[in-house]
């Protein structure tokens, strides 16, 4: 990639001219950016990255590396004015940047209404009530004072309703000795779901309303870092829950009347009730497996959509399975992988590695996705590769 | 990527330091560079390229790009030495620097011995006559003069020894009075097989000389341009020949004690009988279909060897058919495609662009994967996608 600060060049505004290559911004250079860009590279589009700085993942793999903040709204205007098209692969972005261009014609996805009301996880609550979608009872809560006063609502999740992501931003709140845990930020209190299962559902929606619903996947998250942790797809559950699962899924997507990818993450409870738990607007952890598992993945999907092209196929090739990698307690500093090796010894075992340099404990460094005709068999694989893969400085 | 010339700055040797991230270098910076980078930000690796300038398809996926000539010893030597391993992505590079590099310790993949043998037509036809490997008659000549001489051969196909590549370097002769088209220079005149098929078989070896065969693919050459156009994988013969076809390559393969992916290209001749055409000492066009035919592809299965991993699994997920997108005649200059967005609506269809900026009649532009489950259902949706898809200026 070529790679400039706003400071030092002249910004070169996109001018339209006909049969030119499409150019695509990407608000964030994390992972998730990084497996757009291995998908993009078979598409005629030339592809833009805005973040901080060169090391993120995704920095060497764009045809133009902008260094600047995602967050701020000069640069993400800028930004966005020298492409066609923008993505993001993260939600804490300048919404009033992105709503004042998308005003001015340019192509957002997902578009700012529907990332506005899921960027605020007050908002999203309450777009799920009011479209009557199965979701947790909840109180909105603005300060600590408030969420005392709330006390009865207990056993609850405590959920700040701006910039929580990957387990940061979220309380489990028992009882009202643990109140002082909680957020003295706008928030939301949602009722604690007797959890059976989570799942989620990966839909693709495109330019002109037609979707399609990746099967549902069923997940573990790691109880001390609120991570997802293993992931197995298509989810283990009867037939009328998954289709139960993809169609409130998907009525959610569709009354947020948006083109893009939206990952639904559900619960399903003890009573075997699907509840919505939050919508993630991009691409996301819980489609990560269908790289291999899946004929058309979820970062092969979004330049489809993008780039005006009919939607893929989203069916599953193999039942599969997804560890992520994350960085091992006690460890912090310049990173070192173990077991790779012994891992990638066996048969339809997928390493990806995010190019991170450094790792702290709980940073997601990787997944690996693993392939197999049974559950027992991508069990079995896993517990031998969860043992193998550790994460070190 | 960051980019620098030689001439620019100073370069960095390579210190050996325990746990750091290995760095790869590509000599070239083509399609198949392109495609060993989209593979490689799977992995902890550092990826280094070198080609003329950063317009090529690869240069802006790697992490380094270094201006250079892949011809030119000094350039070679010094690329060389600032990586751990070199791999190459077209055989014309230069080999007196990679000798000298593979001597000073530096991994070469494939092995210069063996690069040697294939890079000169008339050592590597050598190499089967003297391998006792199944291959056409053949006679060497060293001009003109010598072709003539030796006109008796006729009818047959005279390949220059040296830079012959995608259907350059190579003319067919069917008689006395087309010698006045055969090469001037070293060359070799192959006997005219009486062809049934062209087959491929794509073969690894890793560092232990642990191997895997992919399924033999068959082709369909364009008469004119002598560029593969259509191939099926796995190729529709019987086991029997299809097993014979695996042994020979295998065989020739072994023969060259080497590490790295080798795409053996056969004929099958009308009386059945299974001769080797050439080798490629690298990834190739007709491994093409393994992105998304194969569970591992040769991109993925070459990254296994580089970087010490064990080998990939080679099996077919699905029948697979990939068609060239070539440059149409009559047309040079800024491409246009057209066609995608139809034939991307027709299920398992895959498009690779090679991100050339400009095109000419019959330069390859990318590619199409098309899965399918019998060679009837392939072939009907290769009909329909060779109609749709246009390379125009």
């Amino acid at each position: 990639m070529q790679s400039f600060a706003f400071n030092d060049t002249e910004v070169n505004f996109v001018k339209n001219s006909k049969n030119r290559m499409i150019k695509v911004g990407i608000l964030g250079g994390g992972q998730l950016g990084r497996m757009l860009l291995q998908a993009a590279a078979n598409y005629p589009v030339e592809t833009f990255v805005m973040e901080k700085d060169e090391t993120y993942p995704a920095a060497h793999l764009c045809n133009q590396f902008i260094k600047g903040d995602i967050t701020n709204f000069q640069d993400v205007y800028r930004f966005g004015k020298m492409v066609d098209a923008i993505t993001i692969e993260i939600e804490n972005v300048n919404i009033e940047a992105l709503e004042l261009l998308e005003k001015e014609g340019l192509a957002v996805y997902p578009n700012t209404k529907s990332l506005k009301i899921i960027k605020n996880k007050i908002s999203q609550k309450q777009f799920y009530k009011e479209s009557s979608i199965s979701t947790s009872e909840f109180i909105v809560t603005e300060n600590l004072e408030d969420l005392k006063i709330n006390s009865y609502f207990l056993p609850a999740v405590h959920k700040l309703a701006h910039g929580g992501y990957d387990g940061k931003g979220v309380k489990i709140l028992n009882g009202i000795d643990e109140i002082k845990n909680g957020f003295n930020h706008p928030s939301i209190l949602e009722k604690k779901v007797q959890i059976n299962k989570e799942l989620s559902v990966i839909i693709a929606v495109d330019d002109n309303y037609n979707h399609c619903v990746y099967p549902a996947v069923e997940m573990i998250f790691d109880n001390n870092l609120n991570l997802l942790d293993i992931q197995l797809a298509p989810a283990d559950i009867d037939d009328s829950l998954l289709k139960e699962a993809s169609d409130l899924a998907l009525k959610a997507v569709q009354l947020l009347n948006s083109p893009g990818i939206f990952a639904v993450e559900l619960f399903l409870d003890i009573n075997n009730k699907i509840l919505i738990n939050e919508i993630a607007p991009r691409v996301h952890n819980s489609g990560h497996h269908t790289i291999e598992g899946n004929f058309c993945s979820q970062f092969d999907m979004i330049w489809r959509i993008i780039l005006k092209y009919p939607l893929g196929n989203p069916k599953t090739i193999m039942p599969s399975l997804l560890i992520n990698i994350i960085g091992a307690e006690g460890f912090s500093g310049k990173v070192t992988y173990e077991g790779i090796e012994e891992a990638l010894r066996i048969e339809n075992v997928y390493i990806h590695i995010y190019g991170k340099t450094t790792t702290h404990p709980g940073r997601k460094m990787g997944h690996i996705n693993i392939l197999g005709q049974t559950k027992k068999e991508l069990l079995n694989k896993a517990s031998i590769v969860k043992n193998l893969i550790k994460v070190k400085a």
